[in-house]
Protein backbone atom coordinates (compact mmCIF):
# COMPACT_ATOMS: atom_id res chain seq x y z
CA UNK A 1 0.00 0.00 0.00
CA UNK A 2 0.71 3.75 -0.78
CA UNK A 3 2.30 5.53 2.22
CA UNK A 4 -0.41 8.19 3.22
CA UNK A 5 1.29 11.01 6.13
CA UNK A 6 -2.20 12.86 7.92
CA UNK A 7 -0.27 15.83 9.74
CA UNK A 8 -2.11 17.97 12.43
CA UNK A 9 -1.31 20.97 13.82
CA UNK A 10 -2.65 23.63 15.95
CA UNK A 11 -2.23 26.83 17.65
CA UNK A 12 0.87 26.47 18.97
CA UNK A 13 2.40 26.42 15.14
CA UNK A 14 -0.11 29.08 13.75
CA UNK A 15 0.45 31.81 15.99
CA UNK A 16 4.57 31.11 15.78
CA UNK A 17 5.49 32.58 12.31
CA UNK A 18 8.57 31.03 12.60
CA UNK A 19 7.97 28.20 13.93
CA UNK A 20 4.95 27.83 11.24
CA UNK A 21 7.95 28.78 8.50
CA UNK A 22 9.63 25.94 10.20
CA UNK A 23 6.69 23.19 9.72
CA UNK A 24 6.24 23.98 6.66
CA UNK A 25 9.59 23.58 5.50
CA UNK A 26 9.85 20.17 6.24
CA UNK A 27 6.45 19.58 5.55
CA UNK A 28 7.64 19.95 2.11
CA UNK A 29 10.53 17.71 2.31
CA UNK A 30 8.14 15.13 3.90
CA UNK A 31 7.49 12.14 0.85
CA UNK A 32 4.57 10.37 -0.63
CA UNK A 33 0.96 11.22 0.04
CA UNK A 34 0.15 13.89 2.65
CA UNK A 35 -2.60 15.25 4.53
CA UNK A 36 -2.67 18.40 6.35
CA UNK A 37 -4.94 18.99 9.08
CA UNK A 38 -4.94 22.72 11.43
CA UNK A 39 -6.71 23.98 14.15
CA UNK A 40 -7.47 27.58 15.03
CA UNK A 41 -5.09 29.48 17.46
CA UNK A 42 -5.79 32.71 18.68
CA UNK A 43 -7.00 34.37 15.99
CA UNK A 44 -10.35 33.03 16.89
CA UNK A 45 -10.01 34.17 20.30
CA UNK A 46 -8.80 37.49 19.23
CA UNK A 47 -11.65 38.20 16.39
CA UNK A 48 -14.36 37.20 19.21
CA UNK A 49 -12.71 39.63 21.65
CA UNK A 50 -12.92 42.66 18.69
CA UNK A 51 -16.29 42.10 18.08
CA UNK A 52 -17.25 41.51 21.62
CA UNK A 53 -18.58 37.89 21.24
CA UNK A 54 -18.14 35.97 24.94
CA UNK A 55 -17.99 32.50 24.79
CA UNK A 56 -18.22 29.72 27.41
CA UNK A 57 -15.62 27.24 28.08
CA UNK A 58 -16.32 23.67 29.25
CA UNK A 59 -13.50 20.84 29.68
CA UNK A 60 -11.40 23.29 27.85
CA UNK A 61 -13.86 23.20 24.73
CA UNK A 62 -15.47 26.73 23.62
CA UNK A 63 -19.11 26.63 23.17
CA UNK A 64 -20.23 27.45 19.76
CA UNK A 65 -23.10 29.60 19.67
CA UNK A 66 -24.16 31.21 15.84
CA UNK A 67 -21.96 34.25 16.43
CA UNK A 68 -18.90 31.88 17.32
CA UNK A 69 -19.32 29.84 14.67
CA UNK A 70 -19.39 32.98 12.24
CA UNK A 71 -16.12 33.63 13.94
CA UNK A 72 -14.80 30.19 13.25
CA UNK A 73 -16.37 29.97 9.78
CA UNK A 74 -14.32 33.14 9.02
CA UNK A 75 -10.91 32.41 10.62
CA UNK A 76 -10.46 28.61 10.22
CA UNK A 77 -11.91 28.03 6.89
CA UNK A 78 -10.89 31.50 5.63
CA UNK A 79 -7.92 33.51 6.65
CA UNK A 80 -5.79 30.50 8.10
CA UNK A 81 -6.91 28.25 5.71
CA UNK A 82 -6.05 30.02 2.59
CA UNK A 83 -3.30 31.38 4.07
CA UNK A 84 -1.62 28.39 4.79
CA UNK A 85 -2.47 26.96 0.97
CA UNK A 86 -0.93 30.08 -0.48
CA UNK A 87 2.40 29.79 1.35
CA UNK A 88 2.04 25.39 0.42
CA UNK A 89 1.99 26.79 -2.82
CA UNK A 90 4.56 29.13 -3.22
CA UNK A 91 6.69 26.04 -2.14
CA UNK A 92 5.63 24.09 -5.23
CA UNK A 93 3.04 21.88 -3.00
CA UNK A 94 0.08 21.89 -4.66
CA UNK A 95 -2.06 22.61 -1.72
CA UNK A 96 -6.02 22.21 -1.67
CA UNK A 97 -7.58 23.62 1.40
CA UNK A 98 -11.51 22.01 2.21
CA UNK A 99 -13.75 22.32 4.89
CA UNK A 100 -16.02 19.24 5.53
CA UNK A 101 -19.15 21.06 3.47
CA UNK A 102 -16.91 20.88 0.17
CA UNK A 103 -17.52 18.04 -1.91
CA UNK A 104 -19.43 16.99 1.46
CA UNK A 105 -15.69 15.26 2.67
CA UNK A 106 -16.76 15.55 5.97
CA UNK A 107 -20.21 14.81 7.03
CA UNK A 108 -20.57 15.51 10.89
CA UNK A 109 -23.42 15.12 13.18
CA UNK A 110 -24.61 17.78 15.89
CA UNK A 111 -23.70 16.70 19.21
CA UNK A 112 -26.44 16.23 21.57
CA UNK A 113 -27.14 18.36 24.43
CA UNK A 114 -26.47 16.53 27.73
CA UNK A 115 -24.96 17.95 30.45
CA UNK A 116 -23.91 20.84 28.19
CA UNK A 117 -24.46 22.39 25.26
CA UNK A 118 -22.19 23.00 23.03
CA UNK A 119 -23.85 24.31 19.96
CA UNK A 120 -23.14 24.02 16.52
CA UNK A 121 -20.42 21.19 16.80
CA UNK A 122 -20.46 18.15 15.33
CA UNK A 123 -18.76 14.78 15.70
CA UNK A 124 -17.77 12.30 13.25
CA UNK A 125 -17.90 8.78 12.71
CA UNK A 126 -16.84 5.91 11.08
CA UNK A 127 -19.41 7.54 7.64
CA UNK A 128 -18.01 10.87 7.85
CA UNK A 129 -15.03 11.12 5.31
CA UNK A 130 -15.85 11.00 1.63
CA UNK A 131 -13.38 8.45 0.80
CA UNK A 132 -13.07 8.52 -2.94
CA UNK A 133 -13.28 12.24 -2.87
CA UNK A 134 -10.33 12.16 -1.09
CA UNK A 135 -8.28 9.50 -2.79
CA UNK A 136 -9.47 11.39 -6.01
CA UNK A 137 -7.72 14.62 -4.95
CA UNK A 138 -4.50 12.88 -3.79
CA UNK A 139 -4.07 10.70 -7.12
CA UNK A 140 -4.28 14.55 -8.81
CA UNK A 141 -1.08 15.03 -6.69
CA UNK A 142 -3.38 17.50 -4.97
CA UNK A 143 -2.47 18.09 -0.53
CA UNK A 144 -5.75 18.20 0.95
CA UNK A 145 -5.59 20.91 3.92
CA UNK A 146 -8.53 20.35 6.23
CA UNK A 147 -9.56 23.16 8.62
CA UNK A 148 -11.88 22.46 11.59
CA UNK A 149 -15.25 23.76 9.87
CA UNK A 150 -17.50 20.30 8.90
CA UNK A 151 -20.97 20.57 8.09
CA UNK A 152 -24.54 18.20 8.36
CA UNK A 153 -25.46 18.08 5.12
CA UNK A 154 -28.53 19.94 5.67
CA UNK A 155 -27.08 23.18 5.20
CA UNK A 156 -25.62 23.84 8.34
CA UNK A 157 -22.16 24.40 9.35
CA UNK A 158 -20.87 22.89 12.19
CA UNK A 159 -17.31 23.18 14.39
CA UNK A 160 -15.13 20.10 14.82
CA UNK A 161 -12.37 19.68 17.17
CA UNK A 162 -9.42 19.39 14.60
CA UNK A 163 -7.70 16.44 16.50
CA UNK A 164 -10.96 14.42 15.83
CA UNK A 165 -10.52 15.27 12.18
CA UNK A 166 -6.94 14.22 12.13
CA UNK A 167 -7.99 10.82 14.06
CA UNK A 168 -11.10 9.85 11.61
CA UNK A 169 -9.53 10.65 8.63
CA UNK A 170 -6.41 8.70 9.38
CA UNK A 171 -9.02 5.45 10.54
CA UNK A 172 -11.05 6.05 7.36
CA UNK A 173 -7.96 5.90 4.84
CA UNK A 174 -6.42 3.26 6.67
CA UNK A 175 -7.81 0.66 4.22
CA UNK A 176 -6.47 2.34 1.19
CA UNK A 177 -3.02 3.53 2.40
CA UNK A 178 -0.45 3.08 5.01
CA UNK A 179 -1.56 5.63 7.22
CA UNK A 180 1.34 7.53 9.69
CA UNK A 181 -0.75 10.23 11.85
CA UNK A 182 1.20 13.11 13.15
CA UNK A 183 -0.14 15.23 16.06
CA UNK A 184 2.65 17.86 15.90
CA UNK A 185 2.52 18.84 19.95
CA UNK A 186 3.55 21.90 22.03
CA UNK A 187 6.12 19.15 24.06
CA UNK A 188 8.85 16.74 23.24
CA UNK A 189 6.50 13.97 22.92
CA UNK A 190 4.58 11.87 26.24
CA UNK A 191 6.59 12.92 29.35
CA UNK A 192 7.32 10.51 31.60
CA UNK A 193 7.82 13.60 33.97
CA UNK A 194 5.74 16.87 32.55
CA UNK A 195 8.03 18.95 33.46
CA UNK A 196 11.27 16.99 32.51
CA UNK A 197 11.20 17.24 28.03
CA UNK A 198 14.23 14.84 28.21
CA UNK A 199 11.71 12.33 29.42
CA UNK A 200 9.84 11.65 25.87
CA UNK A 201 8.26 7.91 25.93
CA UNK A 202 9.80 6.69 22.94
CA UNK A 203 6.93 4.15 22.03
CA UNK A 204 3.94 3.37 23.54
CA UNK A 205 2.34 0.16 22.74
CA UNK A 206 -1.15 -1.36 23.98
CA UNK A 207 0.68 -2.95 26.61
CA UNK A 208 2.50 -0.70 27.95
CA UNK A 209 -0.26 2.21 28.02
CA UNK A 210 -2.08 -0.41 30.48
CA UNK A 211 0.52 -0.29 33.03
CA UNK A 212 1.66 3.71 32.22
CA UNK A 213 -2.31 4.77 33.19
CA UNK A 214 -2.13 2.40 36.09
CA UNK A 215 1.64 4.26 37.30
CA UNK A 216 -0.60 7.73 36.20
CA UNK A 217 2.02 8.40 34.26
CA UNK A 218 -0.23 8.94 31.28
CA UNK A 219 -2.90 11.14 33.16
CA UNK A 220 -5.36 14.20 33.12
CA UNK A 221 -4.99 15.69 29.59
CA UNK A 222 -2.84 13.08 28.02
CA UNK A 223 -4.70 10.16 28.68
CA UNK A 224 -7.73 10.86 26.16
CA UNK A 225 -4.97 12.00 23.46
CA UNK A 226 -3.11 8.61 23.84
CA UNK A 227 -6.39 6.68 24.13
CA UNK A 228 -7.68 8.25 21.03
CA UNK A 229 -3.79 7.43 19.23
CA UNK A 230 -4.07 3.47 20.38
CA UNK A 231 -7.95 3.76 18.98
CA UNK A 232 -6.69 4.94 15.28
CA UNK A 233 -3.79 2.10 15.82
CA UNK A 234 -6.06 -0.56 16.59
CA UNK A 235 -8.36 0.90 13.48
CA UNK A 236 -5.42 0.01 11.29
CA UNK A 237 -3.49 3.20 11.24
CA UNK A 238 0.24 1.70 11.29
CA UNK A 239 1.58 4.68 13.84
CA UNK A 240 0.67 7.36 15.76
CA UNK A 241 2.88 10.41 16.34
CA UNK A 242 2.31 12.70 19.48
CA UNK A 243 5.65 15.05 18.75
CA UNK A 244 7.25 18.88 18.29
CA UNK A 245 5.99 20.46 15.14
CA UNK A 246 9.80 21.88 14.93
CA UNK A 247 11.27 18.52 13.60
CA UNK A 248 7.71 16.55 13.66
CA UNK A 249 9.19 14.10 10.50
CA UNK A 250 12.60 13.17 12.78
CA UNK A 251 12.13 9.11 13.50
CA UNK A 252 14.29 9.84 16.70
CA UNK A 253 11.79 12.34 18.45
CA UNK A 254 8.69 12.19 19.87
CA UNK A 255 6.31 9.49 21.03
CA UNK A 256 5.34 6.78 18.09
CA UNK A 257 2.04 4.99 19.43
CA UNK A 258 1.77 1.57 17.51
CA UNK A 259 -0.06 -1.75 18.52
CA UNK A 260 2.75 -3.69 19.47
CA UNK B 1 -19.34 20.00 -26.71
CA UNK B 2 -20.92 19.78 -23.52
CA UNK B 3 -22.72 22.69 -21.91
CA UNK B 4 -21.43 24.53 -18.96
CA UNK B 5 -23.25 27.58 -17.24
CA UNK B 6 -21.17 29.90 -15.48
CA UNK B 7 -23.32 31.90 -12.70
CA UNK B 8 -22.02 34.75 -10.75
CA UNK B 9 -23.73 37.01 -8.63
CA UNK B 10 -23.00 39.58 -6.27
CA UNK B 11 -24.06 41.29 -2.95
CA UNK B 12 -27.86 42.00 -3.73
CA UNK B 13 -28.38 38.17 -3.52
CA UNK B 14 -26.05 37.24 -0.68
CA UNK B 15 -27.41 40.25 1.59
CA UNK B 16 -30.80 39.01 0.83
CA UNK B 17 -31.68 35.93 2.48
CA UNK B 18 -34.97 35.05 0.11
CA UNK B 19 -33.23 36.43 -2.64
CA UNK B 20 -30.78 33.85 -2.11
CA UNK B 21 -32.81 30.85 -1.16
CA UNK B 22 -34.81 31.51 -4.72
CA UNK B 23 -31.84 31.89 -6.54
CA UNK B 24 -30.23 28.32 -4.88
CA UNK B 25 -33.50 26.88 -5.84
CA UNK B 26 -33.30 27.72 -9.62
CA UNK B 27 -29.35 27.32 -9.65
CA UNK B 28 -30.69 23.84 -8.37
CA UNK B 29 -32.54 23.10 -11.08
CA UNK B 30 -30.28 24.30 -13.81
CA UNK B 31 -29.15 21.40 -16.07
CA UNK B 32 -25.61 20.71 -17.30
CA UNK B 33 -22.29 21.42 -15.98
CA UNK B 34 -22.18 24.54 -13.44
CA UNK B 35 -20.16 27.10 -11.63
CA UNK B 36 -21.28 29.73 -9.12
CA UNK B 37 -18.90 32.82 -8.78
CA UNK B 38 -19.74 34.77 -5.93
CA UNK B 39 -18.70 38.17 -4.64
CA UNK B 40 -19.53 39.88 -1.14
CA UNK B 41 -21.92 42.00 -0.02
CA UNK B 42 -22.71 43.79 3.37
CA UNK B 43 -20.90 41.56 5.44
CA UNK B 44 -17.28 42.31 4.60
CA UNK B 45 -18.05 46.62 5.50
CA UNK B 46 -19.83 45.35 8.00
CA UNK B 47 -16.90 43.87 9.94
CA UNK B 48 -14.72 46.49 8.53
CA UNK B 49 -16.79 48.70 10.80
CA UNK B 50 -16.55 46.75 13.31
CA UNK B 51 -12.89 46.15 13.28
CA UNK B 52 -12.45 49.96 13.01
CA UNK B 53 -10.38 49.13 9.44
CA UNK B 54 -10.61 52.37 6.89
CA UNK B 55 -10.95 51.50 3.47
CA UNK B 56 -10.32 54.52 0.65
CA UNK B 57 -12.67 53.92 -2.31
CA UNK B 58 -11.63 54.79 -5.83
CA UNK B 59 -14.24 54.66 -9.02
CA UNK B 60 -15.92 52.47 -7.16
CA UNK B 61 -13.47 49.86 -5.73
CA UNK B 62 -12.16 49.66 -2.56
CA UNK B 63 -8.70 49.51 -1.90
CA UNK B 64 -7.48 46.28 -0.72
CA UNK B 65 -4.96 47.08 2.38
CA UNK B 66 -2.92 43.99 4.42
CA UNK B 67 -6.17 44.48 7.03
CA UNK B 68 -8.77 44.76 4.62
CA UNK B 69 -7.34 41.69 2.92
CA UNK B 70 -7.86 40.10 6.19
CA UNK B 71 -11.36 40.42 5.95
CA UNK B 72 -12.26 39.97 2.78
CA UNK B 73 -10.01 36.64 3.17
CA UNK B 74 -12.46 35.97 6.23
CA UNK B 75 -15.55 37.12 4.64
CA UNK B 76 -15.44 35.33 0.91
CA UNK B 77 -13.94 32.57 1.79
CA UNK B 78 -14.76 31.55 4.94
CA UNK B 79 -17.76 32.59 5.78
CA UNK B 80 -20.26 33.19 2.61
CA UNK B 81 -18.28 30.41 0.33
CA UNK B 82 -18.71 27.95 2.96
CA UNK B 83 -22.24 29.10 3.48
CA UNK B 84 -22.76 28.83 0.13
CA UNK B 85 -21.37 25.11 0.08
CA UNK B 86 -23.24 24.09 2.89
CA UNK B 87 -26.69 25.18 1.30
CA UNK B 88 -25.63 23.54 -1.93
CA UNK B 89 -24.94 20.29 -0.77
CA UNK B 90 -27.85 20.29 1.42
CA UNK B 91 -30.39 20.54 -1.50
CA UNK B 92 -27.88 17.27 -2.95
CA UNK B 93 -25.88 19.45 -5.09
CA UNK B 94 -22.04 18.61 -4.74
CA UNK B 95 -21.14 22.08 -4.57
CA UNK B 96 -16.93 22.68 -3.40
CA UNK B 97 -16.14 26.18 -2.86
CA UNK B 98 -12.20 27.61 -3.71
CA UNK B 99 -10.06 30.73 -3.51
CA UNK B 100 -7.53 31.01 -6.27
CA UNK B 101 -4.89 29.41 -4.30
CA UNK B 102 -6.49 26.12 -3.95
CA UNK B 103 -5.02 23.82 -6.11
CA UNK B 104 -3.66 26.97 -7.61
CA UNK B 105 -6.64 27.01 -9.45
CA UNK B 106 -6.90 31.09 -9.95
CA UNK B 107 -3.29 32.55 -10.41
CA UNK B 108 -3.23 36.61 -10.25
CA UNK B 109 -0.65 39.56 -10.96
CA UNK B 110 -0.90 41.79 -7.98
CA UNK B 111 -1.95 45.14 -9.17
CA UNK B 112 0.82 47.51 -10.70
CA UNK B 113 0.35 51.13 -8.99
CA UNK B 114 -0.29 53.73 -11.10
CA UNK B 115 -2.53 56.60 -10.43
CA UNK B 116 -3.48 54.47 -7.44
CA UNK B 117 -2.68 51.77 -5.49
CA UNK B 118 -5.08 49.57 -5.30
CA UNK B 119 -3.30 47.37 -2.59
CA UNK B 120 -3.21 43.65 -2.38
CA UNK B 121 -6.07 43.34 -5.40
CA UNK B 122 -5.03 40.87 -8.36
CA UNK B 123 -5.74 40.63 -12.05
CA UNK B 124 -6.28 37.88 -14.14
CA UNK B 125 -5.18 36.60 -17.95
CA UNK B 126 -5.09 34.48 -20.25
CA UNK B 127 -2.78 31.92 -18.38
CA UNK B 128 -4.55 32.43 -15.06
CA UNK B 129 -7.06 29.77 -15.18
CA UNK B 130 -5.91 25.98 -14.21
CA UNK B 131 -8.02 24.56 -16.43
CA UNK B 132 -6.73 20.71 -15.86
CA UNK B 133 -8.02 20.71 -12.16
CA UNK B 134 -11.41 22.30 -13.30
CA UNK B 135 -12.41 20.36 -15.66
CA UNK B 136 -11.47 17.17 -13.40
CA UNK B 137 -13.65 19.03 -10.26
CA UNK B 138 -16.60 19.26 -13.01
CA UNK B 139 -16.04 15.20 -14.27
CA UNK B 140 -16.25 14.28 -11.55
CA UNK B 141 -19.42 15.78 -10.90
CA UNK B 142 -18.82 18.60 -8.45
CA UNK B 143 -20.27 22.22 -8.95
CA UNK B 144 -16.91 24.50 -8.01
CA UNK B 145 -18.01 27.66 -5.91
CA UNK B 146 -15.17 30.26 -6.81
CA UNK B 147 -14.60 33.46 -4.19
CA UNK B 148 -13.20 36.33 -5.03
CA UNK B 149 -10.34 35.36 -3.60
CA UNK B 150 -7.33 34.91 -5.86
CA UNK B 151 -3.31 34.41 -4.90
CA UNK B 152 -0.13 34.70 -6.83
CA UNK B 153 1.99 31.89 -6.31
CA UNK B 154 4.41 33.68 -4.13
CA UNK B 155 2.30 32.86 -0.83
CA UNK B 156 0.15 36.39 -0.90
CA UNK B 157 -3.50 35.76 -1.41
CA UNK B 158 -4.84 38.46 -3.41
CA UNK B 159 -8.74 40.15 -3.50
CA UNK B 160 -9.86 39.54 -7.43
CA UNK B 161 -13.25 41.26 -8.07
CA UNK B 162 -16.06 38.58 -9.09
CA UNK B 163 -17.15 39.62 -12.54
CA UNK B 164 -13.59 39.33 -13.28
CA UNK B 165 -13.43 35.87 -12.27
CA UNK B 166 -16.60 34.75 -14.04
CA UNK B 167 -15.46 36.14 -17.33
CA UNK B 168 -11.79 34.41 -17.16
CA UNK B 169 -13.00 31.01 -16.25
CA UNK B 170 -15.90 31.55 -18.81
CA UNK B 171 -13.19 32.61 -21.49
CA UNK B 172 -10.33 30.05 -20.22
CA UNK B 173 -13.18 27.26 -20.47
CA UNK B 174 -14.50 28.12 -23.80
CA UNK B 175 -12.40 25.79 -25.74
CA UNK B 176 -13.85 23.19 -23.51
CA UNK B 177 -17.50 23.21 -23.28
CA UNK B 178 -20.14 25.59 -24.88
CA UNK B 179 -19.91 28.45 -22.38
CA UNK B 180 -23.16 30.37 -21.29
CA UNK B 181 -21.64 33.16 -19.04
CA UNK B 182 -24.87 34.46 -16.65
CA UNK B 183 -23.96 38.15 -14.70
CA UNK B 184 -27.30 37.93 -12.09
CA UNK B 185 -27.75 41.71 -12.16
CA UNK B 186 -30.25 44.37 -9.54
CA UNK B 187 -32.00 45.48 -12.67
CA UNK B 188 -34.15 43.09 -15.25
CA UNK B 189 -31.18 43.45 -17.55
CA UNK B 190 -29.52 46.58 -19.66
CA UNK B 191 -32.17 48.87 -20.06
CA UNK B 192 -32.76 51.35 -22.37
CA UNK B 193 -34.33 53.85 -20.02
CA UNK B 194 -32.88 53.18 -16.49
CA UNK B 195 -35.89 54.37 -14.82
CA UNK B 196 -38.13 51.46 -16.63
CA UNK B 197 -37.28 47.96 -15.36
CA UNK B 198 -39.76 47.30 -18.70
CA UNK B 199 -37.29 48.54 -21.31
CA UNK B 200 -35.13 45.84 -20.79
CA UNK B 201 -32.77 45.21 -24.83
CA UNK B 202 -33.42 41.55 -24.96
CA UNK B 203 -30.28 40.90 -27.38
CA UNK B 204 -26.97 42.99 -28.05
CA UNK B 205 -24.63 41.92 -30.88
CA UNK B 206 -21.31 43.81 -31.43
CA UNK B 207 -23.20 45.71 -33.90
CA UNK B 208 -25.89 46.96 -31.78
CA UNK B 209 -23.41 47.19 -29.39
CA UNK B 210 -21.83 50.29 -31.37
CA UNK B 211 -24.89 52.36 -32.22
CA UNK B 212 -26.82 51.36 -29.02
CA UNK B 213 -22.77 53.05 -27.44
CA UNK B 214 -22.77 56.05 -30.16
CA UNK B 215 -26.48 57.12 -28.88
CA UNK B 216 -25.34 56.85 -25.30
CA UNK B 217 -28.14 54.92 -24.35
CA UNK B 218 -25.64 52.17 -22.80
CA UNK B 219 -23.24 54.83 -20.78
CA UNK B 220 -21.64 54.53 -16.97
CA UNK B 221 -21.37 51.81 -15.35
CA UNK B 222 -23.11 49.68 -17.90
CA UNK B 223 -20.46 50.25 -20.40
CA UNK B 224 -17.75 48.52 -19.24
CA UNK B 225 -20.22 45.44 -18.08
CA UNK B 226 -21.16 45.09 -21.61
CA UNK B 227 -17.82 45.66 -23.53
CA UNK B 228 -16.54 42.99 -21.13
CA UNK B 229 -19.32 40.47 -22.40
CA UNK B 230 -18.58 41.05 -25.82
CA UNK B 231 -15.04 40.43 -25.12
CA UNK B 232 -15.89 37.32 -23.68
CA UNK B 233 -18.21 36.20 -26.50
CA UNK B 234 -15.51 37.55 -29.09
CA UNK B 235 -13.15 34.93 -27.27
CA UNK B 236 -15.66 31.48 -27.63
CA UNK B 237 -18.30 32.53 -24.83
CA UNK B 238 -21.34 31.46 -26.85
CA UNK B 239 -23.92 33.86 -24.33
CA UNK B 240 -23.20 36.15 -21.59
CA UNK B 241 -26.60 37.39 -20.04
CA UNK B 242 -27.11 40.32 -17.67
CA UNK B 243 -30.30 39.43 -15.73
CA UNK B 244 -31.87 39.48 -12.98
CA UNK B 245 -31.40 36.66 -9.43
CA UNK B 246 -34.32 35.45 -9.63
CA UNK B 247 -35.29 34.01 -12.56
CA UNK B 248 -32.03 34.04 -13.64
CA UNK B 249 -32.80 30.81 -16.15
CA UNK B 250 -36.05 32.60 -17.72
CA UNK B 251 -34.38 32.67 -21.47
CA UNK B 252 -37.05 35.13 -22.40
CA UNK B 253 -36.21 37.74 -19.43
CA UNK B 254 -32.86 39.80 -19.27
CA UNK B 255 -29.99 40.80 -21.84
CA UNK B 256 -28.57 38.55 -23.97
CA UNK B 257 -25.25 38.93 -25.10
CA UNK B 258 -24.18 37.50 -28.36
CA UNK B 259 -21.56 37.45 -31.11
CA UNK B 260 -24.09 38.19 -33.63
Amino acid sequence: MEKLTVVKIGGNVLDDSSALQAFIQEFNELRGLKILVHGGGKKATELSEKLGIESTMLHGRRQTNAAALEVVSMVYAGLINKHLVAKLQSLSMNAFGLSGADGNVLKAKLRPVKDFDFGWVGDLDDSSVNIPLIKNLLQEGLIPVFCAITHDGEGQLLNTNADTIAAQLALSLASFYEVQLIYCFEKAGVLRDVDDESSVISNITTELFDILKAEKIISLGMLPKVENALHCVKGGVREVKITQALDFSNRKKGTSIVLA
